[in-house]
């Protein structure tokens, strides 16, 4: 007498157990974190460490799991930004960050565009090589409150004076979370253009596909072999997966409940924080 | 011998010469002129005439058509604007205007609702008599240089914080036209702020059909016997057309020549301007 059930009952137990969360741990080659929200909470000064982050990614860095960060974030050129991580506690170089403005200069360059620039002061050097002389684009950043009625109306000027108008857009979050509460992240005013000028904007950075590909290439990984950890559902979640990625969330920086019951982003899994997170993919591995 | 096809060709004719521009003006019974952008251009002080709609608006009032002005003005109480109107040499008396505002007032008090405002100082003063404590919706208008980033986050915190958040937007406007150049109007702050809350406004103005028809309630007509003059394409003409009117664009204001070939929206006929508009009415009717 064969005894089917129970046997295939098993053999669906380990696929799940391998490709779920936390099981899929065991085949990963390589885990890409965001920044915001994941590592510290930003504010005023630098910010604040997350609690258990730094010790976080001291473990994964000792580990054998290849390491990069993948960040919207574009309030601050790139050395900035990590000199400030590193004050903060933790051990990050500039050659493992992945953030949209140097992607968009390599973009702006290939087809020879002239950019109008509406991001904040700090991210002005990142375009520095770049000619912006009689501008046949416009590129904007988390600008905070330089997102003026007068600096946008700027930039919408800019584009509805074109003939063609593209609109870049560095990530296109919908909000992120500071010491002293929410903010309106640049997705926002991305959609206030879109809308005025009637186009679609090109988003560079999370969740563009190629952002991503970008981060794997440079680790020399298939995406099935990587897992991203961030707070954000839709652009660190939902657009890792859409690259082939699994992808986790972590209770912390920009998450809110009803992100557990999203209607189109389901979470591989969903961990209180990144320190949570780092030791249920440890102890998978041990 | 019948003849069919001539008496169907002659009798196609007819139709058309009555039904399309400007051979429709012979059943009109009323018409509803936009302010912004057909009457006047806003800029520096009270603005200035757009040439001959002085006049235009005199041959209307002095003809057998009723005439209302329906407008999404929101940087002032209507009898502020309406006295500028009247500076500028037009025949307007408050008790002829719609506006948002006040239809935005009445939808408070019938649900309830304590708003937050979001709207130029000037537009406060018709929220008087409303409850504004403890928000629990938010109303936006046309804020011009109070959309700071300071003041629309303010906005999306309260909206974030809502269990069942409510935006109302007096107009969704792309954009309009003053003295100096182009301006972002209300539709892309509402965008701005539908992304970020993941959610749909509630208009209030036009083209809200709801809007529309209260216009005609007051005039006592049906739709078809109304025809709507303005310069936004989507809002006026569009908006008009779906509640059953016929709906004119003047190449003033906000008129850009690509309106003419817009992929949702045909208007009934484009004229150079009102008075041009009101001459083609008044020589149909004589």
């Amino acid at each position: 007498m064969s005894r089917p059930v129970p046997v295939l009952m098993g053999w669906y137990f380990v696929m799940a157990a391998n490709t779920g969360w936390p099981g899929c741990a065991k085949s990963l080659k390589g885990v890409i974190l965001d920044l915001c929200g994941v590592l510290y909470d930003s504010g005023e000064g630098d910010g604040v460490a997350i609690p258990g982050s730094v010790e976080a990614v001291k473990k994964l860095k000792a580990s054998d799991l290849q390491l990069r960060f993948c960040t919207n974030e574009t309030q601050a050129a790139r050395d900035t930004f990590v000199a400030k991580l590193q004050r903060l506690g933790f051990d990050i170089l500039v050659s493992e960050v992945f953030s949209p403005a140097p992607a968009a200069v390599a973009v702006l360059k290939e087809r020879a565009l002239r950019p109008h620039l509406l991001v904040y002061d700090g991210l002005l050097p990142e375009f520095d090589s770049v000619d912006k002389t009689n501008p046949n684009c416009v590129v904007i950043g988390d600008a905070a409150e330089r997102f003026s009625y007068q600096n946008l109306n700027e930039a919408f000027r800019v584009l509805i004076g074109l003939e063609k108008p593209v609109l870049f857009s560095l990530g296109q979050g919908r909000y992120y979370k500071e010491t002293d509460g929410l903010n309106l992240d640049v997705g926002a005013y991305m959609k206030a253009l879109e809308y005025a000028c009637d186009l679609k904007a090109e988003v560079v950075g999370k969740p563009s596909p190629t952002f991503f590909q970008s981060v794997l290439n440079d680790m020399g990984l298939q995406p099935h072999e990587a897992l991203m950890i961030g707070d954000d559902l839709v652009n660190d979640v939902g657009g890792a997966q859409r690259c082939g990625m699994k992808g986790v969330q972590v209770r912390t920086g920009k998450y809110r409940p009803s992100d557990e019951s999203h209607s189109t982003v389901t979470a591989d899994g969903t961990v209180d924080d990144l320190a949570q997170a780092v030791d249920a993919i440890l102890d998978q591995r041990h």
